[in-house]
């Protein structure tokens, strides 16, 4: 059976050449990088050549503003506990927006039962929030804005660059981090442009290794690290390196930017075609976020009256892999706080559909996809009990459409 | 060259048996094991094997009781400040040892600063503490104990079994957390025999990939997270799940527990080899740490009148690692703290070398390893203004054997 992955927001097949690095640093070249020895040695200097290609990569201006750490959860728990309480003096406010990655979201919400005051932004019904109201949120005692580039769940592109320029322009030094998790290899991604403080990526979401991430730190920033023990990665993150996995999210870093553009503009290409074939050819479907502003080859639907979890069961028995929402949250039974948090009634957000694609799908993965939805829909309203006419219309902008 | 690997307490080869495991789960099977479609599905039964290998290793009861994260150093804060912050309010007085790896001794005085009395117990000569000063440590506000099972740097055992049956008999719940990153496989661990509420292990130091820790929690035990964020490993610890590192961890707990005690009977013998012919062939030599009571393939020693470094380095031109301490505090000029803390004076733990063996050493690598060190001795301390009679007796014990 064709397999056809389109989950690629969730993770990415490592790339062979980062694989064979991956492998070479864990066997051929095995030492401890903080070793004086040769084995030690050998491993050190690839180790900061990784750390060069990451800085390079998002125009950091020194190889010290990059720690390494064990992924995005961790990188994202480091910019945000380790921004928050060491400026706790000078203020205890946090804002950050209602569809961020739970790596945040639940990050603030300890961070406020520990005292500080965290506040929520909405966002409109894109996704996406605006340069105003974060403007309109600050307040004397705002240390911290967090804010993602790209929404893993509808890939809507927020205005990071607008939003730190905003923020520049106070007289105070309010640290500014984004998660560029999703859109690191597929936008634009340097410190200097998007105006942050921090920022910090996953090497799983760029065909690297998982179990490693990386947090850019600006020059000058005041942060403390979370975790405490030896001396490594200039004592921002203790714990023996992870050289296989820095070596190869260095590589990994390096060849998707290599490449980007190229990319970009295929990836957006089949997904011009992927959402036309389906807003065609499936009523009572909408297409989530921002249908412009977003990430290249990043698709989410919603579609009337059938859960997701049936459409993923029934698609991966054709071998094609999706999700209802983000990997991080499956399993649970509540619809995705991104839909929700942009006015998508439950019933709704409950039928929802993430298509993610990469860099070995083609056009034919596209049309396999398509073809194989069609009837799953077709089927699965046909046992609804809220489809074929039994639809209670709950006022939502699709019962307005539909009714 | 001939190339000797004498460090295995800094970090150990990966098995290939291993290491094929690690690429076959970064390769062939990617997926993220959160995911439901069968991508992920494929991951997420391996991973939940290698939860078993590890509860079986231990002696665990149950596999919810293992919670995989990113390393021991990780581990170890997860350890302590899990356990310290949520029984704030039944106490605040932690108890350690001055011999401790960092990652629980600088978490320690992390946590002196966040308002919890930390005790840090002395050792004797041999780096052991002793059951009576535990008890004798203990308050009415004690929550929080956490010794080594074995160290890193001169590879003593404690009395874990024994300080945790006192622990057991106080009529109060006092957490016993030990850092087992040396003794798993080496040792019998059984975290019953042990009597252990929470155990940490890392998967670099037993012939698996780097990055990839657990730790045991005893079911009942009063912990919290250190990091937010999505809900892999039971809420304990978040961010996708290292399915590589810890499908990894697993065989490689798996095969060091199987081998163990053959695998220690022939260190043993290799060890004594070593020290005998180090004793016997060089002077005012001292072995440091317990003789017997200590860590298989694990020797220590102090060369009175040379630097560990001068050492070290002229070891590698032979192509052989070893260290002069732990890898996480190379680079430091300060001498060992464990030493120190056994009561060896300043200028001779300067002097000190850690040779810890592994699997794949053998009595040649022994051979070869004394045959060059004796000259680079001779050599070295010729040029040492200390020895050749200018040394200026310090009233140290060593002083006093040679005065």
């Amino acid at each position: 059976m064709r397999r056809v992955y389109f989950d690629h927001a969730a993770t990415t097949p490592v790339d062979p050449e980062v694989a064979e690095l991956v492998m070479k640093y864990m066997t051929d070249h095995f030492g401890n990088p903080s070793s004086v020895h040769g084995f030690g040695r050998e491993v050190k200097k690839p180790l900061e050549q990784a750390r060069e290609q990451v800085t390079k990569a998002i125009g950091a201006s020194h190889v010290g503003e990059i720690a390494f750490c064990s992924g995005g959860t961790e990188a994202a728990n480091m910019a945000l506990r380790g921004a928050a309480h060491i400026n706790k003096q000078k203020g205890n406010h946090i804002i950050t927006t209602s569809v961020e990655h739970h790596a945040v979201l639940s990050t603030c919400q300890q961070l406020a039962k520990e005292g500080f005051e965290v506040t929520v932004l909405p966002v409109d019904q894109y996704g996406r929030v605006s340069v105003e109201d974060v403007k309109n949120a600050l307040t004397e005692q705002t240390i911290l804005v967090s804010i993602m580039h790209a929404n893993n769940e509808v890939g809507t592109i927020m205005p990071i660059a607008d939003i730190g320029k905003m923020l520049k322009e106070q007289d105070r030094k309010i640290i500014f981090h984004t998660d560029a998790v999703q859109s690191i290899g597929k936008l634009p991604v340097n410190v200097d442009d998007l105006n942050v403080d921090i920022l910090t990526l996953s090497g799983h979401k760029i065909y690297g290794p998982k179990a490693i991430g990386a947090m850019y730190l600006r020059r000058g920033t005041w942060w403390q690290p979370i975790m405490y023990g030896g001396g490594q990665e200039r004592r921002r993150r203790p714990g023996t390196e992870n050289a296989p996995g820095i070596i190869g999210l260095g590589k990994a870093i390096e060849k998707v930017t290599e490449n980007r553009e190229q990319e970009a503009e295929r990836l957006t290409k089949m997904r011009k075609k992927l959402v036309d074939k389906i807003l065609h050819n499936i009523p009572n479907t909408r297409l989530n976020g921002d249908p412009d502003n977003c990430l290249p080859g990043h698709a989410s639907f919603c579609f009337d009256y059938i859960e997701g979890e049936s459409m993923l069961l029934s698609l991966d028995m054709q071998g094609i892999a999706i999700s209802s929402g983000s990997a991080c949250t499956s399993g649970s039974l509540e619809p995705s706080h991104v839909l929700l948090a942009m006015g998508i009634p439950k019933e709704i957000a409950h039928g929802s559909l993430r298509i993610t694609m990469g860099k070995y799908n083609t056009e034919e993965d596209v049309d396999y996809f398509v073809d194989n939805l069609i009837p799953i829909i077709e089927r699965l309203r046909k046992m609804s009990p809220l489809a074929s006419g039994a639809c209670t219309p709950c006022g939502c902008a699709s019962c307005e459409e539909n009714h």
